[in-house]
């Protein structure tokens, strides 16, 4: 017999978008997969562009939002503390990240696992060793660290096919409703944020709440 | 001998700025004193105008702000399971709260015990009854239920003592860094969000981290 379809559709992989630019989905990204894993899910790691969705949204850049902004990078540094992930906060922020994130699908296409691990490489960089990962020859450094033959990768950065594949999965993201970083998806029920981690943790426990 | 000056300054309550229509500010209210108390803080209750921060941060209307909105409604009323506080989307929302901000003002310079179990009344009933409290009327029964003298506090609802003082409230908020609701001070350190009660607890719990 086979399994009961619930059973089967229960273990769909969480989705977790992000931009590598993003103070949370940088936290995130530290907690996601062992948290996913304490109740048998995977997570399907999604970059994207959030100056896309901060178009729909109309919203600024967090950092440069009077009251707000300086309350953010407070909330940066003492949400990394609280959470126990090393954080510096980058000279550089935010900046661009279409060049790692084009690098990002980039590996993907050739082996998931890589990929993943190149993303904690780009999010590290940024946020614990200062790097300018807006820079595509830093991002070459860090795909060549992971095996990626750095001329074909140079190439392909710049070609119409890994432009238009970063742009689909910009749209595909946007078109799912996600307007920030890091947003999470569970069996279609949306989470906004590293500070809903606990209770996208309690969904997977109980199955919805 | 006298106390250490740090143990009598530890006791300083905890600032607790909220906005009766703000959603997570209900939730903050229902679960702020019994956090504080834990800790032995007593906590300082202030209403204030949203519509002041908002103008500041120049931020939209939650709800209403593409993407966002629809997730947003649905954060409420799962934040508010998570939390175990009982909560109905009000079909009014969101609505003004000037009315409801001066009376609890009033009934908080006669004792502040007593505005505080009012603040609840206000909240409960929007959040939970589906009262308007943005009508004088509705907010005049409800103040008469703690014991409220109905037409002389009528009449200082619309004088302009009571509307300078909840003027210098939401300034004397702005001028402290306040953007949103709720939003917390402890010992000089903001907290924002009912999602950040686990960071205050924690910072309570060890005197900063």
């Amino acid at each position: 017999m086979s399994q009961p379809i619930e059973a089967t559709a229960s273990r769909a992989p969480v989705e977790f978008y992000f931009d590598f630019t993003s103070p949370y989905g940088y936290l995130a990204s530290e907690k996601i997969d062992a948290l996913a894993a304490r109740y048998d899910r995977r997570v399907k790691w999604r970059p994207f562009l959030m100056g896309v969705a901060l178009k729909a949204t109309g919203a600024g850049i967090l950092t440069r939002i009077p009251l707000k902004g300086e309350y953010a990078l407070r909330d940066f540094a003492r949400s990394a503390r609280f959470l126990d992930v090393p954080y510096t906060q980058p000279a550089n922020f935010p900046l661009a990240t279409m060049q790692a994130a084009r690098a990002y699908y980039w590996l993907h296409d050739q082996d998931c696992e890589t990929a993943r691990t190149f993303a904690h490489t780009l999010y590290r960089g940024y946020f614990i060793d200062g790097r300018d990962i807006s820079d595509p020859e830093v991002v070459l450094e860090l795909a060549a660290r992971h095996g990626a033959d750095r001329a074909t990768l140079a190439a392909a950065l710049n070609d119409a096919p890994l432009k238009e594949r970063l742009k689909a999965e910009c749209e595909a993201a946007i078109a799912k409703g996600v307007f920030g970083s890091p947003y999470f998806i569970v069996d279609d029920e949306p989470f906004f944020g590293v500070d809903r981690l606990p209770q996208l943790e309690r969904w997977l426990a109980s199955g919805g709440f």
